[in-house]
């Protein structure tokens, strides 16, 4: 299953492409800003499958049984082997995997750091919105990519399974437990808030992505691009905390 | 590369095969008492490879760099591969994995309980004591199984990179600061004796596991064929923790 069949996807990129996305990266890369956007991209990407292995298998700690605990591993697992995807993509293109990382370190650190979970329940709508808020913004941007990394992008982005299993124990959790919504509801809030804030920051920090993303090297991409592609993330996640039982 | 390419092994299993370890599983397992001695040895591997998992993903916290939380990241996916093997084959055999598992999370957490590692060496000798001292002693007892069961425990216990990358940086950090060489070999002893200490209680709990240990059911293994097995073992490790420069 990928996130196309679930409701709350955001808004699907224009099917005719055009510029760098009708090229490939052997054409494209042959402007040093756009490849330099690029590896900021895998390296971001990279970094951020990292680090979601060791939050999935940190949460398998908290699982309330065996077979749960089994399942968040599978997922962690599976987040491991984009990691080496995407890093034997840069290895590929003659970039070093860990200085590509190393600029988003701290972005991601401080979003782990500003949402452990608490308990079980708040990990699984971590993992479901994390991974579901990462997907559509890696998919907005991978429209705007050469035709070979938006193919490796889209491919570790398919979904590793959070959805379906997430979805099943919230829900039933809340349906058992009706008052669980409302802590969930706000911890999920949290999550998006939290996200959106190490985003701008990751953009402040680092020229060639946000140039990529502002238009200055991808075409059909301005700053009021932008701030559309937010708000679709924003109402794709109102709507899957909606489809949840949960009130964003 | 297998551990039996590696110094300080434990002796192999006799050439000849007779008994049990000559017989497939379906013909072995009509023996109601070696079948539950079987379940009992996949559900503690099983949960040994979950917890395996746990363990090395939580040490990759402590690596120095991002190519070594990397390398840590690639084990304990390996780990997660082997336990989906042996949860498998448990269902596979009409057995619920996670009650084949149960009796043995105790020992397992045990074990890392009374063994966290303080820091990134004592977390890479763990991880190559520990995997070394689980590969012999399941070497030696997948000796007395049916094939089938044999090729199963052989093929999830190949070594899964521990060695190579463990021995290259413990050996490297003490040849800079050899003072570290007494702290880690105090360590490496107390990984064994703890490894000891949950092996016997595992042996004292479950009846099936140890009747087959000590030659109830599978022939030529008795009470002092597995004190041999355990001199074997311990000597391996003496053997491995020389070559690693440190005095076992």
């Amino acid at each position: 299953m990928t996130s196309s069949d679930k409701p709350g996807q955001a808004a699907d990129a224009p099917a005719a492409r055009t510029g760098v996305a009708a090229r490939d990266w052997a054409s494209a890369a042959a402007d040093p800003q756009y490849r330099a956007a690029v590896v900021d991209l895998l390296g971001a990407l990279a970094y951020g499958e990292l680090a979601a292995f060791e939050r999935l298998a940190d949460d398998a700690k908290l699982a309330p049984t065996l077979a749960d605990k089994a399942e968040l591993a599978k997922m962690a697992s599976a987040e491991f082997h984009h990691f080496e995807r995407l890093r034997g993509r840069l290895a590929g293109i003659g970039e070093e995997p860990t200085e590509a990382m190393e600029p988003f370190v701290a972005a991601f650190a401080g979003f782990h750091k500003q949402t452990a979970p608490s308990d079980w329940l708040e990990g699984l709508v971590k993992a479901y919105v994390g991974d579901s808020i990462a997907s559509d913004f890696y998919r907005e941007v991978a429209a705007r990519l050469d035709t070979d990394t938006r193919e490796l992008v889209l491919a570790v982005l398919d979904d590793t399974g959070h959805a379906d299993f997430a979805v099943g124990k919230v829900r039933a959790a809340i349906e058992a437990e009706p008052r669980l919504g409302g802590r969930l509801a706000l911890w999920a809030r949290r999550l998006m808030g939290e996200a959106l804030s190490q985003s701008q920051r990751v953009v402040a920090d680092r020229d060639a992505l946000s140039t990529m993303l502002v238009g200055g090297v991808a075409d059909g991409f301005d700053l009021a691009e932008v701030g559309r592609m937010f708000s679709r993330i924003t109402e794709a996640h109102t709507k899957r905390m909606a489809a949840l039982g949960l009130a964003a």
